[in-house]
This record gives C-alpha cells, structure tokens and sequence, in this order.
C-alpha cells in the first residue's frame, strides 16, 4: 500500500487514502461490533476474554459484523463461536457510537434457542471460560469494555418484557438483505 | 494496491485483503449510513437526489458515519450538507440491515434544532429540492430506497410520544466518545 497517499478527493471535504497509481479512494469508515445479552433465568452469558484486548477479563459475546450479515447473523456467529451457543433475539438493547475508536456496538437481548433444554454453552477459542451470572454475582470490576456495562445496564431497564422500537428490516420486505442462495459480496480488487 | 491478494490469514476464517510485500490486512466490513425523519407539524423533509443512485428520487437525509463521529454527529452532519437544516434528535426510530450492499442504516426521529422559528431548509449540492411533506402528500412511488420506506412506516408508528429503548450513550459517560479538542482518529498508513 506505499502507493498511497493521503489528501482529500475533489469533490469531498475529509482527506482519504488514494492510490497515486490509479485514484482508487480507499475509503475507511466506522465498522459496527454486535454482540447480546444471553439471558437464561435472569442470568446473564459472560464470557472471559482469551485475547488482547483485554485478556482476563468478562465480556458479552460480540465482534465485527462482516460484509454480507446482517446485525443478527453476525451477532449469531459471534455468539456461536465465542460461547458456542445458539440463540435467539428478542430485539436490540442498547446502540452505542464508541467514535473514539471509529466503532458503533449494536446490542441486543437473547434466549437460548432451544428452550425446553437446559442452556449449552462452552468456551470458544477467544475465551478463557464462560458462564451464567445473576445479576449480583457479574463481576463488575472485571468487566472488559464500557457498552458491556451499558448493555447490562439497558437489559436491566428492560426485563423480561418486549423491547418495543427501535423496528428492524420488516419480515414481508426481504429487499434490504441477500436471498438464500446469493453468493455473499465482496469487495472488488481495486486496482486489479 | 496491485501488492494485495486474496487469502485467508492464519488464524481467521475470511478471505481478505493481505498485501504481498508486508502481510497487512486490509479489512473491509460493513458501513453505517446515518440519517433521520426530520419532523415539523406532523410532515417531513424529504430530500429529491441530485446524485447517482437514484438521481431525482426523494430521500430522507441520510449519508455514510465517518471515522470519529457518533451517530448523532454524523446523522446531523448529513442533514446539514444535504437539506441546510440544523436538527435536534428524538431518539432511533430504525436499524436496518441491508447486507446485500453491506450496510446498517441508524435513522432517527428529529426535530428542527429553532424550534420557535418556521422550520429552515434548503437544497443542499447533493439535493435538487427539499421540501416538508404530510403523509398524504408523501410520494410513495418515488421513494429513493426501501430503508427511506421503512423510517416512514416507522415514524407513523411513533407519533410524537417518547421512543424509549434503544438505549444510547449514557450522559455521565463520556468514555465511547471523544473528547473535546481531541483531534479525530485517522486510520494509520498500512505500510509506511
């Protein structure tokens, strides 16, 4: 990438990295983290991290949502590869700008999906070991990030009870998402 | 960037963007659009483009999150540009997914930030025209996007009252967000 240089497009207002070669901008934008709330009998899924940052300590699973996901299939994944849990969502809790670090964290509120089985979960490669902690028992001076805090916090607000607004893609209009079948996007070589 | 390939680094389970020459990564994830339903008297600003996609369709303001800028900041900064409206903001009226293109759209419910004055607004360079529609008058057949649809319904749904969930940024803790006269994150040059 020592092709780049950094200035402002015409046009734009913000310097951007642009290829002295080809003009191609690569532009760089905020990348969303989603994670949830795992709920089970008025406990709460935590996970302690394995990785930097924040090795040691306890987080809601959550990461990067990917190109072709939506905020539910990444959460999902997440979910599933950090506490090798599969749930389902009740809706969003909690929508957090972290602009400081470039990220925005859409949180939600969870079940386990199967719920007549007791919850399954176990520790995914990034996390030292995971567990169900009511309310008084969360380790709160461990906690990893400040929106696991509020993520907390907002399910607390909410209880057990429908979470109501914000709306999300409506089930009879699938134009926003990819159908079954489509291959996932990916972003063009550039300068290829 | 003719030095990038395709490949899955180790450790990862994606193909990416992995320059040849040092083994950077260049990820590319999903973007956020921001923008809201600007109210007034029970009609909303509608933007008709001035640009590709969808030149002369109507929108609301809307445009992509930029690195450093919460939600507000950027939905603001888009209705500003697009509609010369300054805005005060209600609460998130939507989030939706629209992975087939990788994006989140965040769109508010807003007010006009004088709310004593009439409303003030005008086309911006992207806009041919903006105008205050009631619902009735809203044209439905020359909507720009599904998402600018679904914001609609959403605010119907709304009215004036309170939104309530999702939560935001708690007031008493500035730690997601920057601090004042702390200069904006620019991404670092990837191989200088």
């Amino acid at each position: 990438m020592s092709g780049f240089v950094r200035r402002i497009p015409e046009g734009d207002t913000r310097e951007r990295m642009v290829c002295a070669e080809c003009g191609h901008i690569a532009y760089e934008n905020p990348k969303v983290v989603v994670g949830a709330a795992v709920v089970a009998d008025g406990a709460v899924l935590l996970c302690r991290r394995a990785i930097e940052p924040r090795h040691g300590f306890w987080t809601l699973p959550a990461g990067y949502l990917e190109l072709g996901e939506t905020l539910e299939e990444g959460a999902a994944r997440e979910i599933l590869e950090e506490a090798q849990a599969r749930v389902a969502f009740d809706g969003i809790l909690g929508i957090f700008s972290i602009s400081r670090i470039g990220q925005v964290h859409v949180m939600f509120r969870a079940r386990f999906a199967d719920a007549a089985a007791s919850p399954r979960f176990a520790a995914g490669t990034e996390s030292l070991e995971v567990g169900l902690f009511a309310w008084d028992d969360i380790p709160w001076d461990r906690l990893a990030f400040p929106s696991v805090r509020w993520t907390l916090d907002a399910w607390r607000r909410s209880g057990t009870g429908p979470l109501g607004v914000p709306a999300g893609n409506p089930q009879a209009d699938p134009r926003g998402t990819r159908p079954p079948g489509e291959p996932p996007i990916t972003s063009p070589m550039p300068c290829a």
